[in-house]
């Protein structure tokens, strides 16, 4: 079985988020979307909320499990059996933050691989930090999340 | 009459900023120079001593007005009627930032536009965070803000 | 006034380019579309056809005037007093070599300015390199052009 | 059966090609290295020995075809049911290139999907058309391309 | 004597720091290794440790200095007469970054040049920020680190 | 003796290569400018043309050799016990360039190391085939290359 692990904060779940994930099922068997969570970092919404959003968009899809977890990816993703870490590329400066990353993480383990696959154009300007700063503001931010979320709930 | 919006949080205004909006007078009718007041962030110099400096940089265009502003840069266009967000740009890293806050304003108002102009290469490694660092490190600034404008004063 | 110039080969026209021209509209009075024609080049398309496919697509606007040309873009936006060369950017790779060229403008004529929008998403992958390679491998490349254009017209 | 095709000219094939479809066999059932065959470019190496030098790399796995084709990727991954196009990403202008062909795939067919590997650090550098000119100035290339493959064979 | 300052926080020092160190030592007389002491800045590790585990490091070479400072680069260069400022270079973003800090270091003192080597491929991907993280979450950094250095002592 | 390489076609000599010549001065005991040969490439300015108009440049500095080279760069380098070979940067995606080039020439010959400075912001935009475009149509280029150069002698 291909299990693959899709780490983030994913304050909020967004549109580009939901995009990858839904892409990843035909290559993968299971994608675990892991909520990180860093006791020195603050959220705009709480780990329960995001938790149950993200199962809500993937209420139909037996494929998708979503579980928070705290420290190191990789060691996520020994406790799991993934062998895959799932990223999503929106533009080059993704490229170069993802790649880092990735190559840190085949330090700390090299039999867990990075997969990357691309964001849909229509998405891949939509970024969480910003989605929060019109949200803030009382903006409307439901062209940039899935359909099913809903922030104010 | 073809107005523009230079939203920003000029703390404190470069050369660069002057160079993009003296540049944009030719393109525009008028030029609000919006000051971003962020509850969230604090600045190094008051909002009374950058709004009163921009002022004095562009005391002889009657083009130009200064505005302090919070919440979203799209409703501050609606309120003054500015149909185009003015934006400098210096570089591949800023124009992958500019690019992503345009699409999301897009997102959020199809009917204002982002239009970009290049800072003159002169100018294009100035950076206000960088100019702050110098400043609180006793450094002299003069070569990277207008003249009439003094830090101190 | 304003007039700005859209220079390229346009070989062929893409629905990147009406695009730009399309937001143009509300920026500039005029648009010229400059097909350079550089004897050392070879190119897919003839130049009439060309011609006679971007006169088509802008059929409706009395703003859009296409010509082509030899020579220095400075020189022809001299000949036709137009200040602004337009622009579109799809990506910061696209960024560093239109800056290069603006800023190489800017010292053959300072008096003549650079203007960039921004590429919807959508087509911001349209490249008409890749398009003409569909094309001449038997691809259906309607996806990528203007819907009045028949490239086997 | 998770079918991919690895295109691309192979002009030669190198230590970075061998290391993408290497991590590749974890994720795919079969990998196809497509050797692209374009008549209006010429080849440093002819077509039966670049065929011949892949199938000596990977004559220990029984996962990966080695097939030489001519006009679009996606036609090709149709004909061998291969639902994935694979490419190796060594870097963000890698990125920027890989992604607008992606895109322009998708336009083409969006029943196929591209999946992105990192290259390995130590042969990110490694570059089929550097390869090249050290090759036809004498240069020993050996550190660049798989133990198996002898240029002047 | 060519002494050139290489200053970074260093928290921690890295295999691609010390990696830029040695190189440089071909290049310059002197290299003085220049810890940063931003008193609005929080560290992981403490200056005395820093201090002492880059010395270790270089306990083999003479031509290594190392001293902590606060203040302005360029004035630590006069100070120390250091006419130039030593950088590597992982990536774009990197060369990106640091070109507007050369430049604005030039605009403070034009007779201090920076110069940039190339970090080795194997450790471009180390990052302190990312170091730092790992550590923190009980990861072993041993592949990221020089191998004198215990971060636990 | 500390010598180095500055590799380049050269054609021509732009304002651009003259700065990072003149910056390496201080750097190096010798810079070798060499003007490489290719004989698969044509270029618009005869090797003579090129030679002398360098020379012309540095007739001031006995630190400044020309030379013609056919070959790899690492050989030149050996022959002229060079340790060094100097690259200017202008911009991101030249850093992209160089580092692989760079890393390709380190997998050749390790001894040998690539060091490179900065161009000045007022010549980064030049670029050498676009100073012939503009030549080739006729426009004044004085404004990129040195002013001892005349291209028309």
């Amino acid at each position: 079985m291909k299990t693959a692990v899709f780490p983030g904060s994913f304050d909020p779940f967004t549109k580009g988020h939901e995009d990858i994930v839904r892409k990843a099922l035909s290559l993968f068997d299971k994608v675990i979307v892991a909520i990180g969570v860093n006791s020195t970092k603050s959220y705009l919404f709480e780990l329960e909320k995001r938790e149950r959003w993200i199962r809500d968009v993937f209420a139909d899809s037996r494929q998708v499990e979503v579980v928070p977890f705290e420290g190191l990816t990789v060691d996520l993703c020994k406790k799991h059996h993934a062998s895959f870490i799932l990223r999503g590329l929106r533009n080059p400066a993704d490229f170069q933050y993802e790649s880092n990353i990735a190559h840190m993480n085949e330090g700390l383990d090299a039999s867990i691989q990075s997969v990357f696959l691309l964001c849909d154009p229509r998405f891949a300007a939509i970024n969480a930090s910003i989605v929060r700063e019109i949200f803030k503001n009382g903006g409307d931010v439901s062209n940039f999340i899935p359909n099913t979320i809903d922030l104010h709930a």
